[in-house]
């Protein structure tokens, strides 16, 4: 299985605080870092944290509020300025493009990098981005703005070769591919040895949720069903939840509500509210109703 | 005297690192804050030094590469997420208005609070703010896109009556004003009472300089001249004179000559290329040329 691992740059809410950033997230599969989202100050988290933010080369906006994306352009510029000549693809609202180009025109800066937008819509699911390995669809959430959650969804894993029957029955190289892909082996004598008795069932893919900003949305269920880790914002603890519609936000019992009917795996939590010093009593909500929670806070690392 | 001091929120040229933010200073008079620049993170530098970010009044850029303003937009967002009613003034070069627009918009945000946007232009010298205590001018600098410095002069000070001469002549109280602002004393029996003997003189008007970014501009030393404190940019140490030159930035040595030929009482410099951890070399070359000369560090308090 290849690494995925996901570390958190900034868990508040609207305004960054002393100790907390607005909202950023790297996402680690393999060999490549994926940003989610680029509050203020993302680039400085990322150098404290010693990740070289030149490898990252796909960034997701969820969508237009500030402490999603006004670390973008500071980022985009530090990468110029370093020396990027490697791609860098961006997928998110339309109007991001303007925003960018504006303001790199402003300082009359021509990126020594290509800069690759690619727009994202908020109307229905559509995979944004697919390798060999991983793929990346957007979704609709329920904001005051048009927003999208992302889901990160490992590629099926090759059935692997018992390595007691490649020896025992000698089986020719070049038939395991097909082999790996889950054909049975018909031996040379005719003898056919099935599938299941020769290969060993490969680890399930994996997959990884990111649901911010939203309001209580159950149209995202069959989205995120089973996901390894579910990413699901509680800007409110749950006495709080009529703020919480107004805002189009969710309370920590939303949250876990949504966890469980989705049959997720694990829980985050976060963007909080910066009225929140202590985040023990939003964790002890969201556990109440799903215990696989756990709370999102800057510079922490989940493994999924 | 009114109190007057500049505090230093970020001495970081380009990009951030882990240490210096990019630019940002705070100027303190009296009861008025003034922020000059607003490179990314400069909310959060406010928080952590306790200074209540909604008593700014007036925000000064003097230029639009980004490490001189991206921060503002996250600056100007929380202050209206915070509830801030009082107006914002900005001044800066035109199109900082339309970045600033496009990004409410995008967003869907209508401000709470009145922002009075003041265009800059980099031409000439001008009065851009001035109340009963202070003005602020801005002057062209010498950078690849339009910058400008500002400077912050004092108003001057009435002089002060002497307590000793007030209770021996019995000068009248309706008098005090005029005699403050330097007439002579005609006592009711003819005699006359120079100004100079029943006066103090006041202290002089303080003034700041700021200037960032610039290469090496002899033009701005009447503006600069005689300075209480001058902030000049030292992007790079003399060995990369050409390097500076280039990139319309200035050494150590510059900065010095500036301040010498300027006359001014105290030089900062800051602006450092992330190339340089340890600044002590960077003040030594500049004191060797003006030795009344420190170095802008995040969070010190210069006062003037």
């Amino acid at each position: 299985m290849l690494p995925f691992t996901l570390t958190i740059l900034g868990c508040s809410s609207a305004t960054p605080t002393s100790e907390r950033n607005p909202t950023a997230q790297l996402l680690s599969h393999g060999e490549k870092l994926f940003l989610i989202d680029c509050g203020e100050g993302t680039q400085v988290s990322l150098r404290r944290l010693h990740i070289h933010f030149q490898r990252i080369r796909h960034i997701f906006i969820s969508h237009l509020h500030g402490d999603h994306f006004y670390g973008l352009i500071g980022l985009i510029s530090s990468m110029h300025l370093l020396g990027r000549t490697k791609p860098l693809h961006i997928y998110g609202p339309p109007i991001l493009k303007e925003i960018i180009d504006l303001q790199l025109r402003a300082s009359l800066t021509t990126l020594l990098y290509p800069l690759e937008f690619h727009t994202t819509q908020a109307e229905r699911l559509e995979v944004i981005f697919e390798d060999e390995h991983i793929s990346v669809s957007s979704f609709p959430l329920l904001h005051r703005i048009p927003t999208t959650g992302f889901l990160f969804l490992e590629k099926p894993y090759e059935r692997k070769m018992r390595k007691d029957v490649l020896e025992l029955l000698k089986i020719p190289v070049h038939l395991i591919p097909k082999l790996r892909a889950g054909e049975d082996y018909i031996a040379p004598d005719g003898t056919v040895h099935l599938n299941s008795d020769i290969t060993i069932v490969p680890p399930a893919p994996r997959s990884y949720a990111f649901c911010s900003d939203t309001a209580y949305f159950e149209e995202i269920i069959p989205v995120i069903q089973g996901a390894s880790l579910l990413y699901h914002e509680t800007t409110f603890m749950n006495n709080r939840e009529a703020n919480a519609t107004e805002k189009f936000h969710s309370t920590t019992g939303q949250a876990a509500t949504i966890a469980v009917k989705a049959g997720v795996k694990k829980l985050l939590i976060g963007h909080y509210s910066a009225r929140y010093d202590d985040l023990q009593p939003l964790l002890e909500e969201a556990r109440a109703v799903f215990p696989e929670t756990e709370l999102t806070i800057d510079g922490i690392t989940f493994e999924i």
